[in-house]
């Protein structure tokens, strides 16, 4: 019983596992669109979004199944309730990969980005992919160590975002309001991507520890 | 047994709800601090905003204690995780009117807002505090049709955030780029806490039906 029970829950964690890893790749893809103005691109990508929609609810399913017939407790309970959180920010990973994929699409032929810009969201998007890699393999592991190093690159995000601010700000912005709203909601899209990914890795440190990794200050508007 | 379990799921319903109108009044003050540049205002919805964190700790751990003590099963089970799952969504609207405060402090003691837009934003406010009774209704009384109405507010704010973005791209703006940047960072929060309470409703009544209603395209970009 407790063999098949540890089975599902491997099982389990290797669907969240691979669906951060298609979320990381939908933002790489997305990206990819953006810069590009690849219009065709952002259509696979808001075409394949349904993929990640479906497992999460495959995943949602299955850890419901577990529950309802394995009736774990004390840990193996947290853990598969925490399996349930985690679907949620993954979920919302890919969610905000296609939210940068409409924006291309609404505004082909032309690019969204001005091309001062273009550099800050090309290393947004690699870091988006490291993320996604990061939070899959602190799903498999569940190595503490390798859940704190995820912060690196959020802080790396973190940084990003604050810079491509003061380009907004600066006067010597000339590309105009309708730019600077995109570039506003794009970068939050993709420091959402990253607190989302932060969340993944907390969570798992909280199943295996007990206690949440010490509070960090994130998401500020 | 049965009986004790109920309770206490009525119980974590209440404290749902609880929350669910904290949220809402969260949001409105922050809405009263915005339009007026009130600092202090700010000051109390960021302070008052643990409140929020503490009840989400707390519902999330009587959630537990009830899978962990009463082990329920099939529609029981579903109620619990069910539960879960809309704490993550509540502590999020607490979190977006937290921002909506932070951004009044950030620009005190100027206004946030060009005064052309402080309607839509009254609105708006008006419609999240709506938005969050109407989400502790669900919870209460668990009714379908009580949670099909919360999407005429959400279509209202919809509606709002859309022409707010037609004044801003409006050529006659002329409020600059760093106003424009607040303004789009500001409407996208109030659009999200719209789409948290939605998504509240939602769960409820897959609670109750044991089918999600009708898929709403909503959270475009």
């Amino acid at each position: 019983m407790r063999t098949a029970y540890h089975d599902q829950l491997a099982a389990l964690s290797t669907r969240l596992g691979d669906m951060c890893g298609l979320s990381g790749r939908a933002m790489e893809r997305a990206t990819q669109s953006l810069l590009q103005a690849d219009l065709l691109l952002a259509e696979q990508v808001i075409s394949d979004h349904d993929q990640i929609t479906r497992m999460s609810a495959q995943a949602e399913e299955e850890a419901f199944m577990i529950l309802a017939l394995q009736a774990p407790v004390a840990g193996d309970l947290r853990s598969i309730i925490a399996a349930i959180q985690i679907v949620a920010d993954i979920d919302r990973m890919g969610a905000l990969a296609l939210h940068v994929a409409k924006i291309t699409r609404r505004r082909h032929p032309q690019h969204a980005l001005p091309e001062e810009v273009n550099g800050y969201f090309a290393e947004m998007g690699r870091l988006a992919v490291e993320l996604g890699n990061s939070a899959r393999e602190v799903l498999l592991s569940r190595d503490p160590e390798q859940a704190a190093r995820i912060h690196e690159d959020d802080d790396a995000m973190d940084d990003l975002h604050r810079h491509l601010f003061t380009v907004l700000m600066d006067r010597e912005w000339r590309h105009g309001v309708a730019a600077a709203v995109d570039v506003t909601l794009l970068g939050r899209f993709y420091e959402r991507f990253a607190d989302h990914a932060v969340e993944v890795a907390r969570r798992v440190i909280f199943q295996v520890t007990g206690t949440f990794p010490e509070e960090r200050a994130c998401d500020t508007p």
